[in-house]
């Protein structure tokens, strides 16, 4: 039954809001998978993923959600017994560890305290005690969802290319939200899905595999069926996929990557820095704590300390249950301490704006005393 | 742009007709994957699935699509070296086997000729002679989509119960197109997929565990991490997902189920059986040749060959260019020389008709005579 309630607004990190426009296209008809009409769709999308990534490297469109893809950057390349580097600031950087271990690797874990982002220096000296150059490959978390950090990634390919290993970078959050030139950057491998810059639900997810992972991929030996890209890469180049697409999300992406760039591939990352600059000022002007320094500070995830005395959750079921604005807690270790509120894909000013006054009003009712001063809707002082 | 031609009817095997009520849920916004809102409909969904299937066994909903199911069913209970029995009736029998080989099972193929059902003396022979109950798993296509032949799947997964082996099943196209009472016939794993009879486009899949395959899986030691059950079945004990599923189809999930209530469980099992049989009977009436007998014809594809002097080709260009319907070729060693109609779903008896006569239209251009005496629309003779 409809009820007289605002659309949820998705103020988590994905699934995001979604366009009239692509949910229109995703709700048109399924079109045969076998046919030109698909293929000329698959071509569009891939070259549009291409183009948005500056890269000629393959890129490939799995049905599935972003682990999948992160798995299939392990199981393309990765052999039992394989030495990997995983790069930890949070779950995301975990799950990069975990996924390699399932698959056999020697994995070293090097940690950051949450919040922090990777410090090159370390990757540096761990790279440079390598001499025999036994490590195979690094895993990067672009940006951390969990904690909302984004990496130098520019810096750490650099330095993962000199030393001779395969860069494996998840871009869940990052793809579409920041310039990541995967050739001039030289990233072997990189993932991202559907459900948050490309401004699409849940149900897609996207491999990048350069030269070097090809190289890779023809010593490896693991077990995959389903994620094998050698298998999307004869499929593609008939312009197909080896397995049933969701044809739908294929014809939904279309529309959103033409949005992109008529929007502009730079204004669109100038837009998400404005966005998440705008927060964190706003969100300062009230006297909250930012999780993440802003040398740091991800241009699509902010996570925030609750006020003393407040819990995360009243803070959350004040702004879902009063203005349906969905954010998220923290995740694992992190769970109850901070709050994350996500800006990336289809999000405006506007946004920033409601979303700010909102937390406002519920912290006020909560009790929290804001900055003597500040504005009614922080933001706005911007 | 919008131009003046009618939907295209997917008389393939899948994708399949999507119902409006279906395409407008999965048009809705989507809603946030670790809400209560969601859970609802993931448990309402998965209930659904136990419902049409009659089982109390778990069923996991994947975002991906059935090949990847498939490789699920494998990847958790399959070692390496372990012995593997694949019935093979064509392409998706097939593929079990490749995929078991994929994580290095020793497979032997029990190939049946392209057009017949699984030879139920021969699958007994062969249980017999393991006296050392060396098959730990037997591979089973309920429906063999590239020929359109049903196995007797209540026969042999009795047999493989007698023995001690795993059956492991694929349903993708036979799951809501005929009774598949799961624990009646003590089916231990069984895979299937949205775009087929459960009327969504294709994206999410679904595998049915059983106790004996938890047995399995306790001593699996394949790799795996997106596919692994275990990981779903921790997360649905919450009414969740390990990893951001596909919420739009969710939501259309539940749609399709509760039309298929709506209908009732045996009404759309009885519509399929009508529905092959009023096709088969027509296409007997024009005078063409059916590739499988009737008392292995599936109730959800048929496969026709072509009349002397016609190709295939021409034949499936002509109902696609003059009426968009599209009918699908014959794969691998069977492209050219069969024509496939899928008939599952949301398919009804008016569709045959219009499909009969159109396709009867075809072929007398193409200079085919049908039967003197043929009535124009053949299937309304029925």
């Amino acid at each position: 039954m409809a009820t007289m309630e605002p659309r949820e607004f998705l103020a988590i990190p994905g699934p995001t809001p979604v366009p009239d426009a692509v949910l229109a296209a995703i709700a048109r008809h399924p079109i045969g998978h076998r046919t030109p009409e698909f293929s000329k769709a698959l071509k569009e999308v891939t070259e549009g993923l291409q183009w948005l990534a500056e890269t000629k490297n393959d890129v490939f469109v799995m049905t599935a959600s972003g682990t999948a893809a992160m798995e299939a950057c392990i199981c393309n390349t990765i052999n039992r017994g394989d030495r990997v580097l995983s790069l930890i600031c949070g779950v995301f950087g975990e799950r990069w560890a975990k996924l390699a271990e399932a698959y056999g690797a020697e994995v070293e874990r090097v940690v950051f305290e949450p919040g922090q982002a990777v410090d090159l220096a370390i990757l540096q000296q761990k790279l440079k005690a390598d001499a025999q150059k036994s490590i195979k490959a690094v895993t990067i978390t672009h940006n951390e969802t969990s904690t909302g950090v984004i990496n130098d990634l520019q810096a750490i390919a650099k330095m993962v290319r000199e030393h001779g290993a395969l860069s494996i970078v998840d871009a869940v959050t990052s793809f579409g939200v920041t310039r990541l030139p995967i050739d001039e950057w030289q990233i072997d491998i990189l993932a991202t899905g559907s459900q948050k810059a490309l401004m699409l639900p849940p149900g897609l997810s996207f491999i990048f595999f350069g030269p070097k992972a090809w190289d890779a991929y023809k010593d490896c030996k693991s077990p995959r069926f389903y994620l094998d890209v050698g298998k999307c890469k004869k499929s593609l180049a008939q312009d197909t996929t080896p397995f049933t697409p969701n044809v739908s999300f294929v014809e939904g992406l279309k529309v959103s990557l033409e949005m992109i760039k008529a929007e502009g591939r730079d204004a669109v990352f100038a837009r998400h820095i404005k966005l998440r600059d705008s927060l964190r000022h706003g969100l300062k002007e009230l006297g909250l704590q930012l999780f993440v320094e802003d040398a740091c500070a991800s241009p699509s995830i902010t996570a925030i300390l609750p006020p003393a005395g407040l819990s995360v959750g009243e803070i959350r079921k004040g702004l879902k249950s009063r203005y349906r604005i969905l954010v998220a807690d923290g995740q694992e270790e992190l769970k109850g301490k901070i709050f994350r509120i996500g800006h990336m894909g289809y999000v405006f000013e506007r946004d920033v704006h409601m979303t700010l006054a909102c937390l406002q009003s519920v912290l006020v009712d909560l009790g929290f005393k804001p900055t003597p001063g500040a504005p009614a809707q922080a933001a706005l002082a911007r």
